[in-house]
């Protein structure tokens, strides 16, 4: 059964495709967006356009507010569409008016600094109370999706039914959602592929080729996966959609933050001269810090997120990075 | 230790590749290239430039030979890169010439039609003796290898000893080599990314952007796993080097004769018009066939080889099998 009332927090990319996707399923359930500025709901709420994201219209229908009471009041199903390092406080501010037994849909990718908790699990220890929350990940660039190019996502929830409520809710024809019930393996690959994204980036700054940087793809893959399966995530949640599908679309596609800012850095710009001239995050700058923590703390071999985190902190060159994946002993390949 | 002598058998783009990669490694053993048209092997020594791969030069201290007793002469290590449909009857050649005991190294992918051999049984089928037959395989577009950019390979053998001392052989600073005791997965990967080249390269004929194609990677690496596993191989395999990342390469890189066919048929042209006026075999056309028939005989589900096997010789357009793939019902994702 597909909820009749749906409310998106937050006015980013992914929440304005998700409002755009929800519209395209007939019946559509009635559908109201929040964003955090009273000026720029305004101007949405009658353009129809953001300035986040260029060529997309908001479907008529959808209701746009930055009134959080006005936003949450009688919704049966929440998106929460904050970036990560916000979620806590945005969540802190929705909470009084988060309908009792409505499930929350997280379409968050990162680790909260600090607590290193995924988004899911911040939604949960801001509400402390039982409904179920879901990641819903995969690669999806807002642009394709918001015209309709076909594309895939993993709907992951301890709450199976959840899931597949999730499923049911974002069901056009030009998307397929899998279910899953590994939040934490898809959340954790979401948010560790910004790492090997920096890495690829550097590939490209450098002009290594394709060869090298579909090695990195695979060896890449392996470590954060073995990151992952340490913090009790399942194995195979990484060889799938919200896994490796991600990391590709993360690694090629020329968009992509943590990709350019791996690019500026193999052509030999400074970390700090790049963040000094760019105006989004770079999420996987942050995430590289934590994943050096993590995996000493589990005993994780990660040489490709050590040379990263020695390339962006330590004043190691990109090509001396390069070098010091290259000479590593000969072993015999090991993907567990 | 390193073999003093070895020859390779094949002057196509890997061989040659072959060639300046084992002598790119000091003290370069004594390397020895066979190629079977006299005519453009006797160029190839004079000009040390092949029609085959634009902008390579073979280093001066190779030999080069379309006799096949002279080129075995006691090699101690032999490089089979001979196309896999040519295999049986070059190797009926070489047979009397190959000395005892001197191991093979396969870098040939694809699977012998009506037989569905692998490179590494055709040769063992042939030779009928108790030497070690390795494959080595792994993103290698021959041209970045040739320019010395970054690449890794996987060679896998029953033998370990053997695969060990193919590691060590192929060991320039930019090439790195893993080990693995699984050569049909090693196999099975490079000759079944294919058919999901092909699939790729009809999502970029129809324009239908990276997160339709990411899908395509991480659903098609999933279900010629399940098909490898079915059929004796290692799932982890799958997920290595020779696996997902010869096929992120292979689905990525403009380069690529399935891909580039895929293309031409997602923007309208038919088959036999395409491979009428390609000169290249386009292996992954047969594979698909012998892919149908293994995944019958397997039980194992394979909707992205059957849509691209409907478009192919069922008359299916490209749109419609994109449509068959996401009109799916929806479903937990399995992996493995």
């Amino acid at each position: 059964m597909r909820p009749d009332t749906i409310t998106i927090l937050g006015d980013g990319q992914m929440g304005l495709v998700c409002a755009a996707v929800l519209a395209d399923q007939p019946p559509a359930p009635r559908i109201r967006i929040w964003g955090i500025d009273k000026g720029e709901t305004q101007a949405l709420q009658t353009s129809r356009r953001s300035p986040r994201l260029d060529g997309f219209e908001l479907p008529r229908a959808v209701e746009v507010t930055s009134d959080e009471a006005e936003a949450l009041a009688g919704a049966r199903m929440i998106i929460s569409a904050v970036p990560t390092q916000f979620m806590r406080s945005a969540w802190e501010r929705f909470k009084p008016h988060a309908p009792e037994g409505a499930g929350v849909v997280s379409v968050s990718k990162g680790v909260e600094n600090r607590t290193m908790l995924r988004p899911t699990q911040i939604v949960a220890d801001v509400l402390k109370d039982a409904r179920p929350v879901a990641t819903l990940s995969g690669p999806t660039i807002a642009a394709e999706l918001a015209a309709r190019l076909p594309a895939t996502m993993v709907a992951a929830c301890d709450d199976h039914a959840f899931a597949q409520q999730v499923q049911e809710a974002f069901n056009p024809p030009y998307l397929r959602v899998y279910s899953s019930d590994d939040p934490a393996g898809v959340e954790l690959a979401g948010a560790l592929k910004n790492v090997i994204a920096i890495a690829a980036g550097i590939i490209d700054g450098l002009e290594l080729g394709a060869n090298a940087k579909s090695a990195l793809l695979a060896r890449g893959l392996a470590e954060i996966a073995r990151l992952g399966v340490a913090m009790g995530a399942q194995q195979e949640t990484f060889f799938g959609v919200a896994g490796v599908g991600d990391l590709a679309t993360t690694c090629f596609s020329p968009h992509g933050r943590n990709r350019s800012c791996g690019e500026a850095l193999g052509r030999g710009e400074s970390l700090d001269d790049y963040l000094a001239r760019t105006t989004s995050v770079v999420e996987g700058v942050a995430t590289c810090r934590s994943v050096r923590e993590l995996a000493k703390k589990q005993s994780v071999e990660m040489p490709i997120a050590a040379a990263v985190h020695a390339v962006l902190f330590e004043g190691l060159t990109p090509k001396e990075g390069i070098r010091t994946l290259m000479d590593r002993p000969l072993k015999r390949e090991r993907v567990g």
